[in-house]
């Protein structure tokens, strides 16, 4: 029987507003990865579980883990990210810490949690300084290699290798990090929704189905450069209306098909009024919940490239930037954490999550896993601009608790 | 009775592969307005006409005039720029001119004409440092304001004011060169189409009707940047769609209206893969013949992209970057150039001009104006690639030649 006796949520706001103070400055928080402010970030988290039974370790990935020992070594996790872009928000990362540290709080009050508790910090959510989001996730998930990573650059030129290095970290070493995932029998993630969505349905929480597939390209449309005074319109090869077509045409994709499609940056060449457009180049992401929907948008997209760049005689190229399969998260988390919604809200509704989160990597390792999504202000993340109702934040304390309450009874169950 | 002994077209080609082996490097022309290349072109053309009854001055706007008088002050003029673009090509400017050497030889072999024919290279009609074209033409016409102009900078820094004064030109007295244009009655203007319509038509030459009217507008479409993953479609506003719209629809406003309608550039902000566009910035250029059809074709714009900015919940900002009116070339000029390309050719089309040229500026100062256009290889101007057969160029000399005797006779009888 859950007893809410002993969580204040109240204690998490005063956490994170404590916590931006320490870290950020007028522009925003600046607690980007291995960097000074990270660590004194990391420190105030240690600082928070000083007095509760709790051993705190950093992995060879650079991840933090606070583990309250239970009557089982099975674990319930619980994850978030201190790191924050530059200039970012007051919530992303660190309220599923905070929000951690509240649940913990409450439980080890109770006396010895039939399972284990761990509560991870991941290093680098972001990806902000390399370029390289998820890094520490994905070494414990067993997706990152380092050959691939080391030699990543920030704008100074620095090596994340180095980077890495100066905070202690061995990067060769950092796939040792999957040890931590031995006995975890189920991962929680709390995030603010980073999108419009329950503040459109006025929710202040929801269930997370899970991850969109990413498929990513940029596509270059090639016509030929002609003055625009001298060259008659049947006569031009014009590469930005073949992207122009393809721009309205994803649109139309993503509706027939429940996914998002967007073209966010276009470069044109020569690039000069007097011009017309020989280089077009565009970058599309699409995403969405399910592999078949995400092949089928791509092959479409594609497909209407190819028509467009017949019609306006020019020619198309694509290039895989990224991609990532689609990851649905654990039904059965899935159905406790609509209960504990319900439970504090009295509502519930289930989305999808566009962004990419550490419990994407967690749950690509097989360990049954669900998110909790609380209402975002204006849909605004990655800026000082960045908001959530105290009510909210304080409902999603308390759902994050009753939900990590039945994952225990669940794993204790099984 | 027009005689053509004595005229020599081979010996214009010659020139032009002289001027190029002495202001040409491996990338093309370099003879960049009031540069030391350019100094040394204008000498060459000096050199070629040293030994006939000509006077050479240079005028208070950098312009050279050189002067073979006639019987009468009345004047018909022969115009050119030596001047080129960075990495330009053998023929824009050069030709006009190095044609006009051949025809003041023929002239003057054929004793004193009946009027009195001056052959001017305009000071800077590129426009390429400094981005002001026309400067020597517009000073004649009463077209360049000093003040306006002499804080003009170069990529280096060099005001133009400091430019001109280096090779002798007084901006505040550059208006006074409008005295040149005193007993002017006709100007001629031979010129490479630059453009594609005579190839497509396999026609060496076309008698110009005139140069196109522009409106050059930055139009800015603003909606709201969203995450590309986390923001579904129908909560969307974007800017980037207004734009694809609008760069379709310009298409058909100038097929409808018969001129053209460019977008050469584009800009998408924050412009990275993972928002939706908040800031789309294009550029538009619009150019039609006649001044209804351009203003209809500027409102239509306008009205379709304030229609494309509702549909797409974004606003759209117009502003001006530049306009000139259309310029209707004299229509006795144009039947001499009919008759004197359908004498050499045997065939004749009349076609507007896209690019603006220093015969724009001479017919706004009411001097009865024509030009003359050669074909362009490929349409492929301002750039080391652009070419005319040989045989074109022949035929352009001589078509010029014919003209010039023609419009004698006209001025001389008028």
């Amino acid at each position: 029987m859950y007893n809410a006796q002993g969580l204040d949520p109240q204690r998490t706001i005063r956490d994170l507003k404590e916590l931006r103070a320490l870290t950020a400055d007028e522009n925003g928080a600046q607690r980007v990865a291995f960097t000074d402010t990270w660590i004194a970030a990391r420190k105030f988290m240690r600082d928070k579980l000083a007095d509760l039974p709790i051993e705190v370790e950093v992995d060879e990935a650079g991840n933090q883990w606070a583990t309250l020992p239970g009557k089982s070594d099975a674990a319930l996790l619980i994850g978030g990210h201190i790191d924050s872009v530059p200039n970012g928000g007051w919530l992303d990362g660190c309220l599923n810490l905070l929000a951690g540290v509240e649940v913990l709080r409450h439980i080890a009050s109770q006396g010895t949690p039939p399972v284990t508790l761990r509560l991870v910090d991941w290093a680098d959510e972001e990806g902000a300084r390399f370029g390289r989001s998820l890094f520490g996730s994905s070494a414990v998930s067993g997706h990152m290699n380092p050959d691939d990573t080391r030699n990543l650059q920030d704008k100074d030129g620095i090596r994340l290798q180095d980077a890495l290095a100066r905070v202690g970290i061995n990067i060769d070493r950092a796939p040792d990090a999957r040890a931590q995932l031995k006995n975890a029998k189920a991962y929680l993630e709390l995030h603010i929704e980073q999108g419009p969505v329950l503040e459109s349905m006025n929710l202040p929480l929801g269930t997370v189905l899970g991850t969109f597939g990413v498929e990513r390209h940029a596509i270059r449309f090639v016509g030929q450069a002609a003055h625009a005074g001298s060259t008659p319109m049947r006569m031009r090869r014009d590469a930005l209306a073949a992207a122009a077509k393809l721009e309205l045409e994803i649109r139309e994709i993503a509706k027939r098909h429940g996914g998002v499609c967007t073209i966010g940056r276009v470069e044109t060449k020569p690039g000069i009024v007097t011009s017309v457009v020989e280089t077009c180049d565009c970058w599309l992401d699409q995403r969405h919940l399910d592999a078949d929907g995400l092949a089928a948008m791509l092959a479409e997209a594609k497909a209407a490239s190819e028509t467009f760049a017949r019609e306006e005689n020019v020619s198309v190229a694509w290039t895989r930037i990224w991609r990532i399969e689609p990851i649905l998260f654990n039904e059965d988390l899935r159905k406790m954490a609509d209960a504990a919604i319900q439970e504090v809200t009295g509502a519930g509704h289930r989305l999808p999550s566009g962004p990419l989160h550490d419990a994407a990597e967690v749950a690509r390792a097989g360990v049954p896993t669900v998110m909790l999504f609380v209402q975002s202000l204006r849909g605004l993340s990655h800026t000082n601009l960045e908001d959530t109702k105290e009510e909210h934040i304080a409902m999603s304390v308390e759902a994050l608790d009753r939900l990590a309450f039945k994952a225990m009874e669940w794993i204790a169950k099984s």
